[in-house]
């Protein structure tokens, strides 16, 4: 809520659309370096479907995780306005590997099969886990030699580079990607995303495409004023770092219960954990989580920046009451 | 800007996303029928273009004055992410009348033509005029004795009921509309639409093709807590009463000056004059207006919530300097 | 009937796809320039959709009369496939006039408007006039100086290279033209188009595109073997020449009948003629022929390959005892 | 070829557009059932695409296994034009299985997940196996139940029923199937197929689809002609069960041979059989076969009707002197 107040007070004084905009973009340039071209989106799946939009045409493909954000949970928006195809790899961290990007470059030249074109990893992947730079470099080298783009879905960049304790840039745009989903709404903006280019050849025409592509904000300086709240100074990191840090308490207290495990190593803001399948009604008394894969009752906690060290103890002291879970 | 703030003091306790769109939709069936289905959505566009979805498969098409913002002003989107053709009626005023839309209703059963299935029209209208609810209510008639369906843009709708003293309601939803856009956004929020059906089959889905079509808000109670702010009292016709006000204010004081004329009605918050060609320059330098038809010297100006009496006053003195206009 | 035959001779032996897909290309290269790159595609309208994708990017349309193939009679195609627009110009006799194109060339630059990029032109058109090669280059040079590429659909190509004496590529490729839909079937094939691009730039990825754009034929030899059997000689421009002079024939006769007005000159293998509204459908029990602008009693009639000049003498025949035309 | 001949014979006293295709959407009746609703495309691609475009919304998926030709072999085609997503199953003889398809039922109501809303199987599969009447029942009862349409591309549909010594109707509109993709070309004809729809809500509109999909034949007589020159017979059934037990001759010859092995059951007039890696190239010289998996040395020989005994035995008699295969 801070993080919102200072938008707000920052839009006030807003009177003109460039000043704010321009004041906006600078600092995305200074986080993410001076080629950084942004354009600024309501949603995330406008960023991330807007955003491949200028790196395939309708018959070139993705690659990306089964877990990505663009093929779980945007209902086909890339393949109703692109027309392309992700093409998924099996993972098991969120994570998409060099060896797993490789298996779905095939048929390459066959006129009759999907030609891929570009690749699309999150950070921090929809599982928690965090890319390290040389990952995403060593990732970006591999595509870009086999003529593919990379993309990158930030919608818990934040996240990844407090996690780090690295730049926003450090863990993007420095290690290969061409084109970023910059997300601001995750890290405490009401809705604001942006595109970000460091390709100039992938921002021809963008300006165009969010029109038709129905992300224009007619007052556009409120959105762009939500990241300068964040990136005026260390906002970002204070609402990632926080949100990160309950995420980590909450595991902490959680894992020393019986029954409990973690599925996945805590990096960021969220965790996932396996429950006793007949405790979770109880524990959902507690507080709210959502269920991940039930046949493996595994289950989903997010931290955000308003998550409260108190909440996450009256939670964790509840979970020792459901679970019996000793006198830590 | 005072709906701004009210909007923002009503957003601060903002917890439970339920519990703020539920007052906002039980706002909006207040004004526009208890069957009203809205759906929150971010931009004029999103909302035009995915309402007119729910209306025509990609061989159908929609019938629409040549003015109109989904055909001038939306780069295209309808086209892009609908496949439909819209069928241009040419419009002095900017209004759709009956013998226009019937001129578009050709090629009924012949497999090789595009076959009309909607008409859009927009209240106020992109050239500041207002439809009667009589007007509506006939074109709505003659449209579905036609099998076609009625879409209203209503970015301005608040205007127009202001402009004629009567509820939202009067002027849209009880004149035979079966799908409406209606837009905060214009009336003093930062980011708020909504799609309102009046039928029920067109709803069908509408939940998926928002998502899909990238306007769904993670954060929604923003967008419902705004318009809450306009409809919870009389926001709404205050900010366009006012814009009215303004417009019909520097109206009166432009037409008194040698040189310009009106080249609409003045009934809404937009005004369209002809001004000398060779004294526009000057002109600008007391506030901003845009070039409408170049070749006819005829310019348009916006007045908004904001615009301030003493704003409109210094412009007209302003004018009168430049084009000699008397001691009015 | 003859072309036909002799295209199923020639696919007879058919059994090595690249033989006769080779000897196709070959020819359409003589005919059309050593540069032409062609792709067999089975329909017209997946020619001009196809081809015009290899132009424009959804936000880019495209400028042509409105009395186009690709506006009138392909249910809105290009819309749905390629999410363009359309951006029409009233024609009097189905030619492009540079003034009307330019009248076309708005709103460059303006993030919320369709962006024209392209100009489609009919060759011969669709009201049966034919293009000189000067009106061709005229065009072609002035769309290219706006930054257009040029398509030219050439469904009936062979009916105006053959009504002015001259080549194929004299009335298309040698005047500017970036990318031709040339029609083989209204030429005497069965089903057989190509699109042939000028610009390799442009053809990049097309045969990915003619897949994904459901047109690449399993059995291409028998499309290309048609284009084979229409330009290995004369065939193409004996068929032409043999339907304009049939159009011609009809028209000669039609004319000097009481109250028959021809209201397009015939330049090709149509006609269109007011004929007097009362005898219409007694005019009908003497052939076929289409109703055009039934508020003008306008009349189209197309003749082919196939009609014989006993068909046209006898239909006058019967035209003369309908409306009393003396005793030609 | 025989099969061409007869339909270009069948073809040659075309003047009547009406009554060919009558005829042949009464020879498709009398296999498929009098309510069957046939309607004549160019390309199987075009069948299977604008089929399932009359059965979901861009937000709604189709179930298929990953062998599928719609996912494998049509360079995203239903991506592009219907906004789709196939959600694939793996599969290891080509067919669906009420398993695979529950496992993709998933995210129903959710707004944010792909709703499947159609499955779609091949009859005979991408393998060249083949259902049984009851499997397809089965998988039909079972989709219905789930709210789903079933699809069932019959590009080899005749190889499926001649297989299993039934009628085409046997083994696709009696057991439930609601729209089929009808191949004609891999039976024998240059090019045609139809899409037949046996409910009657689906076929709503679709002439209107055929064409905006660049799919209507101008000279349509030619493709129906073709349809009754394979069903007016037993032309249909002599042209698959020959290429069918031409598969079989090949399988029983080759299975004799040393390091050959079946990796599929043949069923239909496709056979996949893994080869001693080091011989492939010598085995080539002897005739064309598809490499499949290259990484289990798997290789994919097609049947058709105009394979000659001759042919088979030859290319056999050349594998015995490659792999040394005894006096078989």
């Amino acid at each position: 809520m801070r993080a919102i107040e200072r938008v707000n007070s920052g839009a006030a004084p807003a009177y003109g659309d460039d000043e704010f905009t321009a004041e906006a973009v600078e600092h995305i340039r200074r986080h993410l370096g001076a080629g950084a071209m942004p354009y600024f989106i309501y949603t995330g799946t406008g960023a991330n479907v807007l955003s491949l939009g200028s790196c395939v045409r309708p018959w070139e493909g993705v690659i990306c995780p089964d877990t990505a954000h663009i093929y779980v949970s945007e209902t086909g928006a890339p393949e109703w306005h692109l027309g392309t195809r992700l093409l998924t790899v099996p993972s098991e961290d969120g994570k998409l590997t060099i060896e797993g990007m490789r298996s779905r470059i095939t048929g390459l030249g066959n006129e009759s099969r999907v030609q891929p074109r570009a690749i699309s990893i999150t950070q921090a992947t929809e599982l928690g886990t965090v890319y390290t730079p040389d990952e995403v470099q060593a990732l970006a080298d591999a595509a870009h030699e086999a003529g593919l783009y990379v993309h990158m879905d930030g919608a818990r960049l934040a996240n990844a580079a407090a996690s780090l304790g690295l730049g926003l840039g450090d863990v993007s745009s420095a290690c290969g990607v061409d084109v970023l989903s910059f997300g601001g709404t995750k890290n405490g903006a009401l809705c604001a995303e942006a595109v970000v280019f460091f390709d100039p050849v992938l921002a021809d025409g963008f300006q165009y495409r969010r029109k038709q592509g129905m992300q224009l904000a007619s007052k556009m300086r409120y959105v762009a004023a939500q990241f300068t709240g964040l990136l005026a100074d260390d906002t970002w990191r204070d609402n990632a770092a926080h949100a990160n840090a309950m995420a980590r308490r909450l595991a902490d207290g959680l894992i020393a219960l019986p029954g409990v495990r973690l599925t996945q190593p805590v990096q960021s803001n969220q965790l996932f954990v396996e429950l006793p399948a007949d405790r979770v009604l109880a524990l959902e008394e507690g507080g709210s989580f959502h269920v991940w894969r039930p046949e493996l009752s595994e289950y989903r906690f997010v931290c955000s920046f308003t998550t409260s060290p108190d909440e996450v103890d009256q939670f964790l002291e509840h979970a020792r009451g459901v679970l019996g879970g000793g006198d830590a």
